[in-house]
């Protein structure tokens, strides 16, 4: 099946999939919030994992629903918390119904994805409920961290590491695995695949990192250098801070001040180029990108791995 | 085994519950509100329920706190939403810390009641699992209702009592049946004990409805007419509403505009007992008393219900 097809897969289950009618303030926002598209790439990783492992079935629909509700309840409270107003192009339920809304209806969107779980084959549940379950904590524990680091100002380049792992990492490899769980694999094939996710969802969050600054606006789909103007503390930043530990710190300190924005992107820009910034924080994209791919490798299957490794490409030929 | 040694069971098992060190933002919040007390009724029920069902043992301590992680979750988010600043006489969680804490601590308890509910024996998870789930979009609907009542002038005394239902009474039902469902007991069974728990909710909010306005005070523990002071539609008021309809609407009115506080609650008590409204709200009481004693009657053990009654009695008698 090409990767096309599992997308259209779950874009019609979701089109299928309905919220009651009533309390329309409460169901309104989900259709709406569930109906602003994006890639639909969780759910497609646990169809894929399903299908490699030989057992596309409707319990792996559900399970592939379930972690895209979950992605999309973490999306309606972090939007909140970020004081975010758009989304996907348009309005965040907290903006345009309001936070009360928005934190209750996100609430039962999280039950809605633990329902699904709760209809699959009796013998697969308590395993899926169980790193169900650990994802939805490392999640929430990710996010705190994510808050946290905003007020701190000696956060290291490996606690970053471990919040991206938490925050957005780990529910790759949950949906991979879940496949593989719905499919019988064995304990080992199943760790591999999860670490598969989890390492590329890390390189995945780097070259995110490394795109905002460095990428092409027009294949990036959005304006260069948004980190850099709210002096966000992203791999790049850390990483500069590290280099220029005691010799550097003060051009560092410089940049972070300037007023003109598109001048200290510009300049900063040119800076991590020059002291190596660029260079190092590639190899811990490549040093990630290599172990997912080592962990993928280790997954003994009979069928072809081409799907995983054409989403994998997909997901990595942006920045070319 | 008494009334007290069960409240002493679950709270001996909150005191030993202990969350992550770490982020430490994340799980402070949890372990201040978890320790802020309460009746801890929801959690004693579920005990009670499985000792009736022969099988007061570590499964049902468990599912009991699952209840009571639940029940805190929901304290947390609903007080965030009617922007409460005191809860059990100290702050609230998002007056302590901030509403973005009170959110994710919120997000991850209700998490962490999930994951005590993954941990029950296999052969009882899928049953435990659906009710838990059903209970808890139920109990998002009623608070949905709820909120959606304070903007309508037109709720009828028939959705008011949907909306107590959903927003708290189906929560003692699904205590109860879990211990049932623990102990093994027939559906049958299963359903006369929640059905008891519902019915019983229904009249404990009833009457909680009645003593805010008719309750005295000392016993009651707070002041009173503190719903009237703020024209909050409670079952006194809908019946008030329906008495007067033509006739004495327009005394109603003149009632919720008066501005010195304490004549209103004196005047608005004077005229409820006048024109029947205590006595009409009290029947409603009775009828859900009635119907949760006529299904308790209806559950087929070996055991005394007499800890079950016990209980009851001790709800009921606040009033007198």
């Amino acid at each position: 099946m090409a990767l096309l097809q599992y997308t259209q897969k779950i874009e019609n289950y979701i089109q299928s999939y309905s919220f009651p009618n009533s309390p329309i303030n409460l169901y309104e926002p989900l259709e709406y919030f569930m109906g602003l598209g994006g890639k639909r790439l969780r759910p497609v990783l646990t169809l894929m994992a399903a299908d490699l492992g030989g057992k596309l079935c409707d319990d792996a629909i559900h399970a592939a629903m379930s972690i895209e509700l979950f992605h999309n309840f973490s999306l309606i409270h972090d939007d909140i918390m970020d004081k975010a107003p758009i989304r996907r192009g348009l309005p965040t339920v907290h903006e345009k119904w309001n936070s009360n809304i928005a934190i209750l209806s996100g609430d039962v969107l999280l039950v809605k994805a633990y329902e699904l779980i709760s209809k699959q084959n009796k013998e697969h549940i308590p395993e899926l409920f169980q790193l169900f379950n650990k994802t939805a904590i490392e999640v929430c524990e990710g996010q705190q961290m994510d808050m946290d680091f905003e007020e701190r100002e000696d956060v290291t380049i490996e606690e970053y590491i471990a919040m991206i792992r938490l925050k957005t990492s780990v529910l790759l490899g949950c949906a991979l695995e879940f496949g593989f769980i719905i499919s019988d694999q064995s304990e080992q094939n199943r760790k591999n695949l999860y670490d598969f996710g989890v390492n590329l969802g890390i390189a995945f969050q780097i070259q995110d990192d490394i795109l905002d600054l460095f990428g092409d606006p027009e294949k990036v789909g959005k304006q260069v250098g948004g980190d850099v103007k709210s002096n966000k503390k992203t791999l790049l930043y850390l990483v500069a801070e590290k280099i220029c530990k005691d010799q550097n710190i003060k051009e560092l300190n410089r940049l972070k001040e300037i007023k003109d924005l598109d001048k200290k992107v510009f300049e900063t820009r040119l800076f991590y180029q020059e002291i190596g910034v660029l260079d190092e924080t590639k190899n811990f994209l490549d040093k990630y990108y290599g172990d997912a791919m080592k962990s993928l490798d280790a997954v003994t299957v009979n069928s072809s791995k081409e799907n995983l490794l054409e989403m994998t490409n997909f997901l990595f030929n942006r920045q070319s």
